[in-house]
């Protein structure tokens, strides 16, 4: 998030709301432990080797307790770090360090263990030309910075939500009753800026959502082979993303098949944390 | 989350900021495709087996969309649910219906991936009188709802946040300069009725903790021989809870070695979601 | 706006911000002569001839103030009035009755005049299949409500907002570099949902935008015969969008050019309100 | 604006409510064009020719997004300013001036239009030692932004809300049954602070609201034969204030009737914007 | 309260503040006793004697957390209580008694206490014309239902904060350099429904304030003997309120001055609350 | 609150509504007398004698309004002040002096009446070793202030609020069914980190809790010689806390009974302010 008018609008709202659900009053054991104000540094410390992405909203935990946080970072978004790294220090008015490790380090982590998963998957599909999406499937709350940790790890966002991009799914489809009332309906209300894209599962529905115009098609939880059929039958008329099951062995084989985009859940809703520390207070 | 006084005074809430991030402005999708209101049922499968947890939420979010929602459900949290398996039928309004249901099962899938993992090691130490605990590196805002999870997997709560419990970690004894000074600091300014716990990572510090009558003893990242060497200095003086590294395999190994509480912050933080599916629209 | 979905999310709170902005404590002139709590009557007049938008969020004012309010309707969203009609009845506690008055008749004339001088410029290009397209210069705060009276008025909805759709304009063109550099950063950085618009000033732009191969050109302020070569030039390559000067009288003019879209500012930014009323307070 | 009072407790939130609703996750044509910081200038030009009003308020916006952030204004609130003039130079990250122009323009236009259009009434009653009001017919949530806009045209305010000001109304009147009775309930209810004003339509009500002892009597609507009865019955014993269809040929009119007080609603819910724009974005 | 409009728009909000204060997680207590929700009821019994306000405010406090709470009440705001009475029933979900009791009866024992203490003072001055005012002296946040309480123990509002009348008092008089200046430039400032006041310490400063024409003097903390000679001197000219150690002994004095007003900040800064008790409680 | 964490994370939102509360819109007497800003300087000064608390929450209230206010304090919480006494200076923009003195005095003497309070009953409990503690019956909003100021007094916190301690009283008893199995169930439910504590009236009630093992028993508006029976029963099993008119008197007989902490609710609702005031404003 080096993005400092999403950071003003959005992302400092997220962390003071992240802080006050750990200290809804006030931080007992610090403010037992150091009851005079004093400056101090930490050292943070990488336990796992993947991919960091969240150094700009970790620094902002403890810059947004105390202005005068500073952090030296020896490494950016974006790389790769490995077990026992020293990845940045971080110094600042003691209590802000111990009162916002906790979900300074919550976040961060987080946000790293999604960047490693889709690196992980990004470099599968490199030299393909395919491009790695994430979905809505993200944590409550948290999708802008969720979506953010899904670039850093070199994936490329689908539509940020509801209200930006049309995504006509099974349950539209029964809705409108028919793949070409749908899309029709869709061209009809959407802004004009939008394309339209439909969720299909056999082929007589690609058929459908081509004569209807789709800009884009997306083959769901189908099968290698009716895959493979569905791509030569939409033949660049359309733009192809695929979905559903997306584990790392089969990405080798979707990469063949063609289609221009595969998205990816479990990146947001499954990805396990990337482990690092906070340690070596010194008191300045 | 059969609790209606946080519900009401924080759940709810949560859900309205998750609905409206994924509707920053209207649903535009819904919107075409379903342009008068009607009343419409979806039906909640099952595409995992695991432990379920947040039906109440789940329908919550549907209810605050359209106050006429309701919900027939076959399981009740904390309930086995098996791949395939049918788990409610909820009645709507069709647009609350489409629009509320990514953020739902979003919630209710995470949940239940919580509760899963949680009776999964619970299971493990059953017989054992241990208690499995969860930690603070829960979810960033979705605190209330992780903890409540991990109690529906058969674990238990350790504090909630910085301002209900006193946990002297190596940061604040560093701070302090030392876990006798620490613990006294700590003694002379809580509220007094906080227990105050204290984590050690050595022999020696467990010794200190002792002398200054910690109520709990935090052992940190020790090994096993060092843990029963702490278990039986500590012989009962204090409550014993351990953490760092708890995986199914060391489980077995932790519950022969007498400590009163295990800890696993993998629960809240690395616990993959548990599949579950809306579908079937049917208009009524 | 009988989009449920938008108004539980954020119509409402909206309403009761406008509320507390015209009520920061108490109205004291309605609980002088109001001690007790009784139920009333009011008429909704009509003092100008246009079309009428917003009476669900006029409805919503008194809604929001006594759960019991109702109103019945004589006319509905998109239909012509004429000075004197009587256009609804609103039932209700008087107190809710008098205190949100001023408030919703804000709204609804607001909305109303929107939609009237939108129908006036959508009836001068009927035939043409040109779309007439709102802007970004919108009311803060109100552009929700205010893209919808567009579409009552038969206008068509351009992007939101900065989130949901690209427009490269002139200072984003300089910030870039280049037509061909900014549309290549465009096509590169945002999700690709995203259809990208282009906004020109000359002949060679025009060319510049159709070799990055824009989704959407936008004639800004060209003269008529410069807009006309625009057009040929593009030929059918991209749609157009032209604005700048859309008066009534221009209207004809570029209906016969060719383009595709006329978006319009003061549609949102300098509508005169359409005139109403709330008379004849009875007592029930 | 001004009152920094006011600006930190009230216009500050309003600005990035407004920001928030263009923005509702990123500004993605910036962010693309502009992927590092640079710091920039931007030019503020009139197009048409008017009073000035809200500069303050448009540099507060930039301000929110970029604390360093300078404007080098050529002209302050309440000036005249001439198509074609350069108002303003800001300066600040250019990110901040891409994604806070749009926001910032619709507030100055609106507030400059709202001064433009009441200097222009201002004028005509020049010498006439007649004061030109406001009223509450306003743009919901911007009430504190064009109230000040009507001062800086020459204008003056009216109650703020209906909690600062008592006035009766005929719905009003209608409740308590007569002005006799709604002046008396008032004088009893109201703080003592309060003076009370009465709207009459008719020249017996004019009479009840002196025999009541109202301070200021509303001439709502009346002919101007009626209302120079109404004035001379009045003889000074109450201010006099009248209001409805203030054109600028009646204007002259009324100013020889003897009124005090002219409201004018049109100030704030007609008047079109007074047109500027922002050029040449020059990186630094 | 019985202000439904102001109970929507404000009071309810600052009632679940309040709930959230006191329970930022959950009830623990509650939780543990009360695992399946259950109807109960309670009863509510006067502890001291004096006058009660705040009932629907009690009530609404549990109304929140249950829509379906009932209360019996067997007196009504204003009423003399007496130690052992039983005021009122309440019957709700049995965790919404438990959660909101201490939360309603801190607010329903303040506000009673409040009017107890203004009902001894009004009382005292029965038959003397002379109005009992409050002052700005309030509870933070709290004020609304403070002068609410005022009223209810037979006093008057003053105004309600600083932006709904004019008082200029010593500072604001140092600032203008002097009382003549400060009212003039009030008159010139503020809106025309405003009166004006001005507080003095001299005769010297009454003589200025009624040379300026201000609507009110306010005779602050002056000795009797002066007192009575400025009321002399301004001889009906303006309204006279004074102030400053309004003790009860005071008060019977006072009222042979005549001055108009007497205001006392002690009614809401130091009143005692009166004691009351919710026993009994009875699952249904 | 020298606790920058809390401050950050609650103290500024409360302070900064309580501005809002007292200026819904502007303060219009400061706008009218000083329509510059300019630098001011005003003199806090004691009227009464007791124990300042709140000095940072007072000037707080400045900084807010103006982050260039300074204050020169002679003074610090927990002082001994006496009547005369130069508190401290405090310079800033003039408006921003007279905007906030109300809010600012209006916190600063509330805090200061209690720890003023708490003092005395301190004083009065010297040497026996007995803690004076707080209680829920908090001012609605304020508790996290007011209990700083009890413990700028020599008090001590209880629990702060619902969700962080277990305190069984009377209601939960007779929800639970009796001591024994309220107990039972809060030991079966609480977080592990929690003590448990349980309110009683009679001895027998003694004798259940200790059989429960209760942590804490609180005796409930017991006379003395019942007291001392269950201080006998106690025997060193369990912490005890008395409560229940807790006057001057009442405290010198329970110290000698041999309970450990007694709570006293009338410190936070029933203490008195300090009066002290703002003087002698000075431009400069």
């Amino acid at each position: 998030m080096d993005d400092l008018i999403s950071r003003r609008l959005h992302v400092d709202d997220l962390l003071l709301q992240a802080l006050r659900e750990d200290i809804p009053t006030e931080d007992v054991t610090t403010n037992a432990v150091m009851q005079e104000s004093q400056r101090a540094r930490v050292t943070l410390i990488a336990k796992q080797t993947g991919v960091i992405a969240g150094l700009d909203v970790f620094f902002r935990v403890f810059f947004l307790l105390d202005e005068t946080a500073e952090m030296e970072a020896k490494v950016k978004d974006g790389d790769r770090i490995n077990e026992g790294d020293v990845l940045a220090e971080i110094r600042a008015n003691g209590r802000a360090l111990l009162s916002g490790e906790r979900t300074a380090l919550n976040l961060l982590q987080r946000m790293s263990g999604i960047a490693t998963h889709t690196r992980r998957l990004v470099d599968l599909l490199s030299g393909t030309g395919i491009m790695l999406l994430d979905t809505r499937k993200t944590t409550p709350l948290l999708r802008i910075l969720e979506k953010y940790a899904v670039k850093v790890g070199g994936g490329a966002n689908h539509r940020f939500g509801l209200s930006d991009g049309i995504l006509l799914k099974d349950n539209h489809i029964a809705a409108a009753g028919g793949v070409g009332e749908a899309v029709a309906r869709a061209r009809a209300y959407a802004p004009f800026v939008r394309k339209i894209e439909v969720e299909v599962e056999t082929l007589t529905m690609v058929e459908e959502a081509l004569a209807a115009t789709a800009d884009i098609i997306m083959l769901d939880n189908m099968d290698d082979e009716t895959m493979k059929k569905a791509v030569a039958l939409i033949a660049g008329r359309a733009k192809v993303e695929c979905s559903g099951n997306v584990t790392e062995e089969r990405i080798s084989r979707l990469s063949e098949i063609g289609v221009d985009y595969i998205s990816c859940g479990a990146l947001t809703h499954s990805s396990p944390i990337l482990d690092m520390t906070l340690k070596h207070l010194v008191l300045l």
